[in-house]
């Protein structure tokens, strides 16, 4: 199953996300309709024509209309949404996500929905540190991975469908993972750095600093200005792995804190040099 | 004292660092002389025009016709360069250096150094991921912070002139700092980050994550290919500094995990909250 320009899309919440998702696909000619919380959201998406058409109501002819749907919201919100609305939707409508934990929310809708519509879950890597549909901007998806989440219960319909839809919307690269490896990747990838980012904020308040940071301390912080109402909900849905992931970077950082205090220089110097040929791994995908 | 532009300038160590401000020095209309170790980076240097003559020999009288020495050096190197070499200086000379780390060094060379020339230490935050004269790119200064790093023994004329040489270099801001005040504040924002950088990529090796990195975890771990020689010697030189840094982010991350792992949301939050404001004081120098 592939995208066809004659597919009717719906988008449930007009973010930063929805709305990036609403402006590559209108782009392309898509009809694209959105269902948010804020009338200011859909007042903004219509004159800045990301959308054909928005309404804060649960419409349920707009919900029935949609061959596919996009979930751009918190994922508590989203399960209990697909509770209260399931009945509107058309039957053999694909329903999508962008949550950034998968386990604790796949099985659940996969089991409670449904069974004439098709959740299959994914998860577009992208972001930014600013929020709202005013900052919609489908260029944050051409350096991003977009990942595909399915399970045993899934069609390769609806798989294919989900692929063409990140192709579709410009990410860089689209992949298969299960959800136990998905969120065992993503505990390490993201939820860990952002751990570590705002540790690093939390444990020293030098006041005045700003005069003196260099382009690492910048780096590695950018992303200490955390959503905090989201991100507490994502580790604590994510909490085994992520526990797992801070408990492995525990055990290296005291390693390399014990080599420091030894003065094992060469020790230290193993560590470093692990560290550069793990990290030129990365590099290629830089652009 | 201010630079003059009939100022004689010889630079020691042709590295990343040494050609850059060879490069901004030349291009400002100074001259500029080099010593190093590999006859390729003086003939690179000399073919790109980044400095007017240089050699590979302790050459007495180009090291005294030199009115300022900029030494680009690592640290043990350059302690015992000036021991070996200190009688070649011109009566007068200013002498300044790029060092990472500043106690360990400062009070020993002033303290050993000829009386009628004067050692101003000065640490630019500038760098890059590669290294050699051939990655020369005074663009590195735009954005940085240049540090001066003055002790009770030195003359208001060299700090003027420290200060007026990262003016001269291209340096967005110019500072002033005490060793100790220096080697604390480098310790957490600077070596801390590296230490962090160089844990993440060791504590895991999941292999083929290429496909599924954003950019958080990118950012995190660009400085993670790190100069393991250089970075090693520079963190036991400022050992106690470090570890102190470590115990506080090795506190902070280890109340995240239990809070987590308590479910505690409002005290993960109240943490993030916390992050969020502190890096938003950052925000103002970024460009």
């Amino acid at each position: 199953m592939k995208l066809e320009k004659n597919m009717n899309i719906l988008i449930v919440g007009l973010g930063l996300l929805g709305g990036s998702y609403a402006m590559a696909l209108k782009r392309r000619g898509f009809s694209v309709h959105a269902i948010t919380r804020s009338q200011s959201s859909i007042d903004y998406a219509l004159e800045h024509e990301l959308i054909d058409s928005g309404t804060t109501e649960i419409d349920a002819k707009l919900i029935g209309r949609a061959d596919l749907v996009v979930f751009a919201l918190y994922p508590h919100i989203f399960t209990q949404w697909l509770k209260d609305n399931g009945q509107y939707f058309k039957p053999g409508a694909v329903i999508t996500d962008v949550t950034g934990v998968k386990s604790c929310i796949v099985y659940e809708i996969q089991e409670f929905l449904r069974k004439d519509v098709e959740f299959i879950a994914a998860h577009p890597m992208a972001g930014k540190e600013v929020y709202g549909v005013e900052n919609a901007d489908d260029r944050i998806f051409r350096k991003a991975n977009y990942i595909v989440v399915p399970t045993s219960k899934n069609t390769s319909g609806a798989i294919e469908l989900c692929r063409d839809l990140g192709k579709t919307l410009g990410f860089h690269d689209v992949s298969e993972l299960s959800p136990e490896m998905h969120d065992e990747m993503i505990a390490y990838l993201s939820q860990l750095t952002h751990c570590i980012a705002t540790t690093l904020m939390c444990c020293n308040d030098f006041r005045g600093l700003e005069h003196y940071t260099g382009d690492s301390f910048r780096d590695l912080t950018r992303i200490a200005k955390i959503n905090d109402d989201m991100w507490s909900e994502l580790f604590l849905l994510n909490r085994e792995p992520l526990l797992r992931e801070m408990d492995k970077f525990r055990r290296s950082f005291d390693e390399l804190y014990t080599k420091l205090k030894n003065g094992d220089r060469e020790g230290m110097r193993e560590m470093m040099r692990t560290s550069t040929a793990r990290r030129a791994r990365f590099d290629k995908k830089e652009k």
